[in-house]
């Protein structure tokens, strides 16, 4: 069976080394939070997702959940037990508002531990996961009554919540939704309709759901401009916070799908059921955005976390199958062979996840820190700048990250031959649930289009720009730093690229839309690619610095650089490749009409 | 369901416009199979696997194969049906050898054949497949007795065949294999020994199932060495040839696996049953080999044959599928979106496919020529270049055409949105059948160790001069075309760039046999960019004069240039990427030492 080892020492390199979260130390949440509080509550949380979460993911793929004729869906084996234990050690609360009863430790240190819980069990994690969609937006949108009344049991993880956007003939296009709500006269309303695709929609783990939905009041325009956001708890719960009478909403089908089978895919239909307005009416797609970029940058996170599992178990795996023998001589002479470990193109494979690895999660942490500046920094600029990144940088790491997770998830599956492709081994299970972070929170080339059609252009490119600004000035800073020099020159040449190809769009996408539209999947890899040389140069940075400190006898400075350079030497090459697609223009992706195809 | 239509046309304009090969009609086989004759023949075929298999590929997936307690397995409902039919109609005999029952077809039609079968149904495709490598092993290396008991009804289809190499300690390195065959008296062997990933080891197909096993003889030296071959039947033969008593071969299991689900993967255990040698003493790994070239293609084919039918029914969804409007306007005005094909995201992906399904189609076939010329030509520099061209492009092929097919049906499930993911709507299936095609039959890993390690420096590069030699040739005969410039450019480029990263392998993989290892795969992947870069420039060029000789009206030839036109602006500049990776050398890859991992 798989195992997982929580990452400790990756986050405290990421948290203190590059990072230098110390310096926060005179903000909120951070004051709080010295790094070896984080530490220790990592240290705890890793013990957790190894120790409970990671054994219960293979049975959670085998079993799945199970819908009975009432409508009522049971979790996999083992899976209340563990939740009940998550809630009892106040895990779901993490980084939510002391107000409701959050711990309000910075998200960086929620970030770390949904990285954790997705690579021990993804569609475990999910359940709390979606609570903390809920959670956000009743947080940000929702009245007075509606918080005091469901924020402290989302928060506690005593219910879970979940968000009700697709339906079956719109999930990209939501201006088409259907779902009506019928205002009553006590303030209410009467929510009717089918929802498709909601992820912990329905399951035993808590003992209420609540459900935002989006929905179009009765009258309310056509399109995206007649929606609103909704609060529909599965019961109603009464004024002094017990629970009331079901509310009409039901689980009518849950999905087989090619993964998570252990989260509860659902087609909920309601039909008269109480809902309350969440936010303000008709602008209900808006307040469904605010909440967009922590979860897609929490998808992006969860591919991450499944190439992460998968390296984990192909290393196991390469340093125990004995299979031929390395063709620069025997290394395990005395063995029948040597173990597959030696095999350069079995290096390629972990070297490749290894090395995206430990860049993407860097490219999170760096922007997540963001997230939480844009919370509590009392400095306007500081504010405008994390804001600009974080709606520049959320689409790359939704997508980029889940497209490499995917991949690399498959090579680390390659590792194993033939055994990788028996589900015994749950290798297969890291594939297939690495599969639907692609999809699910806005489909990859969604993100794409978002980057190059909103992104980019947004404030005449300052958020762009500011990026740029930032990566020339640390390659000026360190420009005679012989050791850092391959750091510094592979940046240089990759944000030349993704400059070049920036200026190709700003020229090109406006005049014709649609070489916009052909360019964004490739300028959106051309900007992971840089943004990855980026993060390798301030974790090389850190390195060098760290071994000059004291930390020359640690060989986990060496084995960074090392992982550095293979990024440079192997990844981007990729760059000029995606430059040169780009720059093709929309002509050849257009060419043919429809009725060729 | 997800539907299927066998690429007629594209088979036509291939044997006749690109390969021309009528120009072989002088030669055996080929004399008796005129272009007519195998159209209809490919017309039949491919109503037998639109209207007979593609049917049950979905049930397939879902029922899968069920092992009973006394060993005996069932394949998926109306599999046995499917099965009697295609043994009824001869399809298993299309390119067999007359003398026993064959049509002694060119094996170019066998494959068409084999592509519609898999695209139809691989689970089921493998069936009759893996006969044909059984077939194979006994006419090349069986006894004249061996071969009449035993192909005649191979060939019919009337009992089928397997493979038997892995052992649970051994698969790719077969020189530890501990199978035992222990020689009787009367010039048999008894066998035993446990056998895993068997695919086809047991079903209720066929009346018989002859087994092909590598085993040591009692005695033989260790290693490589000491492996012979066996045919082992389930059910032993009677002279008269009615079947005899149970050979002590039985299903001791089927594995769960990620997909081909309606095929069953056994672990079979030999316990004293009675083998016969097949071909020479110790030689078995030999044998297995010389049948390695066409196993390998028919995988390369799988590859492409999923990434075909994912095509096809994602094109089919993003000309239904209504979401969003073109960013540069409405197309479907009157309706309440647009079909999602408009946009220019879902055209790169079905582009990818389509440029690539028809470019590796070319290329299959245009090797799979030379696998015929090599058996009929008289001229024996056509045979050594068919036989150099044929271990050249393999491992290329099987590699190649496998990674990228199972990208392709990635993406063509991507093309679906969340509905990909739910295995209701069929593409799920394409992409974990599609999985198993890197792995098998030599993992992929292994294909380009076999590519740069034997295939290029074989007869001091003899081969791949050859291939050189006739790029250089087209480009230079073509050098002044106007309209077929684009593709002759693109092919200067891609060439230069295969023959560079050929001469560093030269020049660096002796020195270091790691630089080669880590070479491999993107050498391998540059290659097979430079092939199909070929290929598309033949295509282009066979389109161009079919225009010109009364095709001008027909959509089809500039279809066919627009897609070609796709490749060379989208899928060619990876060449670049793969050069500089390749030029990269071992270094990087194999820095870390392995308890760094």
């Amino acid at each position: 069976m798989p195992s997982y080892k929580a990452p400790l020492r990756e986050y405290k390199f990421l948290l203190n080394d590059v990072l230098d979260i110390g310096r926060y130390s005179n903000l909120p949440t951070f004051a709080d939070a010295p790094l070896d509080l984080i530490e220790s509550v990592l240290e705890e949380g890793g013990k957790f997702c190894e120790g409970v979460l990671a054994p219960l993911n293979k049975a959670g793929d085998e079993h799945g959940c199970t819908r009975h004729a009432d409508g009522s869906v049971t979790t996999p084996p083992g899976f209340k037990d563990a939740y009940d234990q998550l809630v009892a050690a106040g895990w779901p609360a993490l980084s939510s508002d002391p107000v409701y009863g959050g711990q309000g430790l910075p998200h960086i240190v929620a970030l770390a531990w949904n990285e954790m819980v997705s690579s021990a069990n993804m569609a475990f994690g999910m359940y709390p996961g979606l609570s903390h969609g809920a959670y956000e937006a009743i947080h940000h949108h929702g009245s007075d009554e509606l918080k005091q009344k469901y924020l402290p049991k989302l928060v506690t993880g005593e219910w879970t919540g979940t968000m009700n956007l697709t339906e079956p003939h719109c999930g990209t296009d939501l201006g088409m939704l259907r779902t009506k709500a019928i205002p009553q006269s006590d303030g209410t309303y009467r929510i009717s309709g089918q929802k498709i695709f909601i992820s912990a929609g329905e399951h035993d783990l808590a003992s209420n759901i609540i459900h935002l939905v989006l929905a179009r009041i009765e009258g309310a325009p056509m399109g995206t401009k007649g929606i609103s956001l909704f609060v529909v708890p599965k019961f109603l719960v009464n004024e002094d916070g017990s629970l009331g009478a079901r509310n009409g909403v039901v689980c009518d089908k849950i999905e087989e799908k090619m993964g998570i089978h252990g989260n509860a895919t659902c087609v909920l239909n309601y039909d008269d059921a109480v809902g309350y307005l969440c936010g303000i009416e008709n602008k209900g797609l808006a307040a469904m955005f605010t909440m967009m970029n922590v979860a897609r940058l929490g998808v992006g996170l969860q591919g991450l976390s499944q190439s992460e599992v998968a390296y984990q178990n192909a290393v196991i795996y390469a340093k125990d199958r004995l299979q031929g023998r390395s063709i620069t001589g025997a290394k395990n002479p005395n063995g029948p062979a040597d173990p597959i470990i030696v095999h350069p193109d079995i290096r390629r494979m972990l070297m490749d996840a290894r090395a995206f690895n430990e860049g993407a999660r860097a490219f999170a942490f760096w922007t997540a820190i963001q997230g939480d500046l844009l919370l509590v920094s009392p400095d306007d600029e500081v504010r405008q700048k994390a804001d600009d990144y974080m709606g520049l940088m959320t689409p790359v790491l939704k997508s980029y990250l889940t497209d490499k997770g995917y991949a690399n998830a498959t090579n680390c599956q390659q590792v194993y031959g033939g055994h990788g492709y028996i589900e015994e081994w749950g290798m297969s299970q890291f594939v297939r649930d690495a599969r639907i972070t692609q999809i699910y929170e806005g489909a990859n080339g969604i993100q794409a289009l978002d980057l190059v059609g909103r992104k980019l252009g947004a404030n005449a490119g300052r958020a762009i720009f500011a990026f740029f600004k930032e990566m020339d000035e640390f390659i000026e800073a360190n420009d005679g730093d012989a050791d850092l020099a391959p750091f510094v020159e592979g940046l240089r040449t990759t944000k030349a690229q993704m400059q070049d190809g920036a200026m190709w769009l700003m020229q090109n996408g406006m005049s014709n839309f649609d070489n916009a539209g052909a360019a964004s999947h490739d300028f959106l890899n051309l900007f992971g690619i840089t943004a990855l040389t980026y993060m390798w140069a301030l974790q090389a940075k850190a390195a060098l610095a760290a071994k000059k400190n004291g930390g020359a006898s640690d060989p986990y400075y060496d084995t960074k650089l090392a992982t550095g350079r293979y990024f440079l030497a192997r990844m981007t090459p990729d760059a000029g490749a995606h430059l040169a697609k780009l720059k093709s223009g929309a002509e050849p992706v257009m060419a043919l009409a429809a009725e060729a195809f």
